[in-house]
């Protein structure tokens, strides 16, 4: 008789952690304890099944108790609830929620993979109202569907601007619905810095999502919601997708040890205080590789990882664990997101000596069909030019670009080493310099000096305070939108105008995209000025930078027009 | 007065590293000679132009002789053909092809950018006939676009199945045209190995173009083309691309140095053997890092990256030499391809010892609409695991996961490395464990021995000699088309019937992608079997394998049918 393995939860981390066990080890007996109804299903594309984007529910469901059986011989049990660890006598009690009975069985290792389950801060009144959703299984999306069409519900409420809020607001939009986003921060989408999060709130706002920014909800009524600033929102549908808490409470039940994080604390090889149980998943606290810190990083694929190298320690073979870095990406609407590493702030909040480029390459050649500008940010440590992290948002394939940096920064690559990349290209794909290349060429520049650069959002007060800004575009590109007060000196024309531009004062530039303002800072260097400014993302960047606020607060506008791609 | 530098060629290489000297040096005077009509093109989108992809000739031009003027004070005479240098005087010979006259301009650095031309054998009788045709520029596609369409041509012979031949073929298949394509090679493409390359086989033939392998031009006549097997095809227009060579009489003349490749031979700073010469682009000899030989790479990134580095040294600053690994991505009709180091041919022939894996995972996940599997070859170091090169081929993103492949080659990352990236998902995009990490994770236990694998090629003989076959897949999937004498013991029933397995002989098992498969063998190894072995490629890998040669010549299947998604 083999080793009896019990794991607790059967989605990604437990069901990869069962499946690897198996592999290792035929002769084990596994079972598996799920308290929902479901076992092994994509939690990630929950969201798609309000768009009928995924058609049916049961497609969700990526395998059955049965496939478990059958193929693996592994035994899942759901509607399980596991209601105690007895470490002691290395036995759990478990309630089978159908029959209403409860039971106890022994383990030799024990596998926790509970997950986190979504935040409803009681604190809100009328959280628990009965049009008030969160999205974590196959039953829950399935019930807000039903409720949505069945009452034929129109206005939703989603609380929460991240990845779970964004895509139920995007597949209900897309479904017919009326939809506001409450985000608690002034932006969506915590991996990405202010400055590229502009980008998807245009998108949001384009594709006619409400959006209320730096703003929490007080109070759930029947049709309405109350924000903290005291305005109300029409509302009969609440999602909250505010995030998620590691499910801890077995765990600490058991006196398992927590993490400063308050998610559980493990091993390298992921085992808890208690040598026989292991836990992985959204429920355990991991280790940042880049701010060195322990973090929380509810994501499949970590979890995947994670249950892999249990599974070989519970086997005795010896397992990986480089920690986290964060990659992530997500569609909202037309624009495609992703993001790797450490964002400007979370770098400057660890106190990590950093700087950053933002570049719009194309994302393939101009003259091919759906081409189109990528942003990206680039971070990366001072004075080593190691890469710390990046950000992409376009209409085409930036998440794969992303995947390039996750990739350097897991191989501790340097600027150096992303400018000699050498990647594919096709005018299909790409270009012959890709935009990761780019991007290190020009955080070379501004590591090693060559030019200077001001943030976007410096560009406010430059304009109130009446600072020299050249625009080196064409003058259709100008007349078109530009930064008030701004002087047009084409790139064309610059040679011939140069004694325009004052030596006395600082002199900041801008194109579209910044190629063109780069040539022209390089050639007034080469002419002997010396306080010149690059605008770092250049019009385009300014643009999504100030369209959000502008139209929103109807503040005073520094630009004419806007005037994007 | 600054520098004097003088630029052979104004394409990529050319164009590159006048406007990199330019940026570093406002001083210098920079003139380009290019002896065609356009500087500064998308080489890579020509065959796009047939097609009407890319609308109009004029948008494949990137930079005019004005905007270089006007944007980088960088004379460019186009039409002007440089015929000699003369390295004692520091001068080259110029004719000006409009005006008919010679010139002579004196130099301080000199920079070859000469590219190379297609090949024209004159062993082929009527190679020089005016329907047939070559593509290297501008002038090139549009002649043979008018071609064509004013003599309203139907029957294309396209000579050569690489990069140039089958975009050419692709695109007027698109614009209408009846199209064979004709390879001396058992196999197109040769960036990929030929189990891979079937795929895009069978890939051409879906899309009605014909194909001829192992068969090369004799003789050309008006309307037909005779082949070395004697063969005649109707064909009232050729295109030649059997492939470059680089232009090198200008540098032989001068009594520059070659390289054992017959290309321009460079120091690390793409100088040449004459001190203020320098070369670049695909006139020269690089150096391949992975095989540690010279080789030919005619491809727009490394030119780029080439004229970076010479217009560094140019300008006095030190540049990087990285060599080349050789990435490259095409697009077939409906299958994207890419590849990147080295295929398992290469290293083979360079007696580097390496084993390889071919998965199939699919692209995103398999329930989002527009996933597909993603054929997937990884070759790696023995005993080491570094990684060596990769190879994928599918419908959907395939070139991007090609460059965490490249990336981790540049960053001489291994399996282990590989399989532990954190990669951005999103199911939109792609799956909690990518194509790639799969591919590291299968790479391991073929390295460490867990499973071993017969090669694709090796099934016919496996099958003839009456080998004992597992097909695991499901009785559904069996019945619509299975190898010969495979016995069906589906995953879920195989712990029940496991007895049925020989013990006393070599057992192989296959699924449709080899992830059933992998798990049989897991089940059966647990039992006591020793002597298991995967089919490398699995059902659909053996389908595409069989496929092209069972079509073309009529041999006996060893499948009943086949069965691809």
């Amino acid at each position: 008789m083999g080793k009896r393995i019990l794991i607790i939860g059967g989605v990604t981390g437990g069901a990869s952690a069962a499946a690897r066990i198996r592999r290792l080890d035929a002769d084990a007996s596994i079972t598996i304890f799920e308290r929902g109804e479901h076992v092994s299903f994509s939690n990630c594309s929950l969201p798609y099944y309000l768009s009928r984007t995924v058609e049916e529910a049961d497609y969700l469901l990526v395998m059955t108790p049965e496939g478990f059986r059958d193929s693996y011989d592994i035994e899942v049990r759901t509607n399980s609830e596991v209601l105690a660890i007895d470490r002691e006598s290395k036995k759990i009690r478990v309630k089978d929620k159908i029959a209403g009975e409860e039971y106890e069985e022994a383990y030799d290792e024990l596998v926790l993979s509970p997950g986190a389950a979504p935040i409803r801060p009681r604190s809100i009144e009328g959280v628990f109202l009965p049009h008030v959703f969160t999205v974590r299984n196959v039953n829950d999306i399935v019930n807000l569907d039903q409720y949505v069409r069945e009452k034929d519900r129109h206005n939703v409420a989603v609380i929460g601007g991240g990845f779970i809020g964004l895509e139920v607001a995007e597949n209900l939009k897309e479904s017919g619905k009326h939809v506001a986003v409450v985000e608690a921060a002034d932006q969506v989408m915590a991996p990405f810095d202010y400055d590229m999060s502009q980008i998807l709130h245009k998108e949001l706002l384009d594709h006619g999502v409400e959006l209320y920014l730096g703003d929490g909800v007080k109070a759930i009524a029947e049709d309405h919601v109350t924000l903290v600033s005291g305005r109300k929102i029409p509302a009969d549908v609440v999602v909250l997708a505010i995030g998620v808490l590691p499910e801890t409470s077995l765990a600490k039940d058991a006196g398992l040890e927590l993490g400063v994080t308050g998610a559980i604390k493990v091993s390298p090889d992921f085992r808890t205080s208690d040598p026989h149980i292991y836990a992985v998943g959204d429920a355990i606290e991991v280790y940042n590789s880049l701010t060195r810190k322990p973090a929380k990083l509810p994501l499949a694929g970590p979890a995947q990882r994670q249950a892999r190298t249990a599974a070989d320690a519970i086997c005795g073979k010896g397992g990986a664990n480089k920690g986290v870095i964060g990659s992530c990406a997500v569609r909202i609407f037309g624009m495609n997101a992703a993001a790797t590493g450490l964002n400007e702030k979370t770098a400057k909040q660890n106190g990590i000596p950093c700087d950053y480029v933002y570049t719009m390459a194309m994302d393939k050649v101009g003259l091919m069909p759906g081409s189109a500008p990528a942003h990206f940010k680039l971070v990366f440590e001072v004075p080593t030019g190691r890469i710390l992290g990046a950000q992409s948002i376009g209409a085409g394939n930036v998440d794969k670009r992303i995947d390039v940096i996750a990739t350097m920064i897991a191989m501790n690559g340097t600027l150096e080493d992303l400018k000699e990349l050498e990647l594919c290209y096709s005018p299909i794909f790409g270009t012959a310099r890709d935009i990761v290349n780019q991007a290190a060429l020009v955080a070379l520049n501004v590591l090693h000096g060559v030019f200077r650069q001001v943030h976007v959002s410096d560009v406010r007060e430059l304009v109130e305070s009446g600072a020299y800004i050249v625009d080196v575009r064409t003058p259709e590109e100008f007349a078109e939108g530009h930064l008030k007060g701004a002087v047009n000196i084409p790139l064309g024309e610059l040679r011939q105008r140069v004694s325009e531009i004052p030596e006395d004062c600082p002199v900041y530039l801008h194109c579209r995209t910044s190629q063109r303002s780069y040539n022209a800072i390089m050639a007034l260097k080469g002419r002997g000025y010396e306080n010149v400014y690059n605008i770092s993302g250049s019009f385009l960047g300014i643009s999504f930078y100030e369209y959000y606020m502008d139209t929103v607060t109807g503040r005073e506008k520094i630009l004419t027009d806007y005037n994007f791609m």
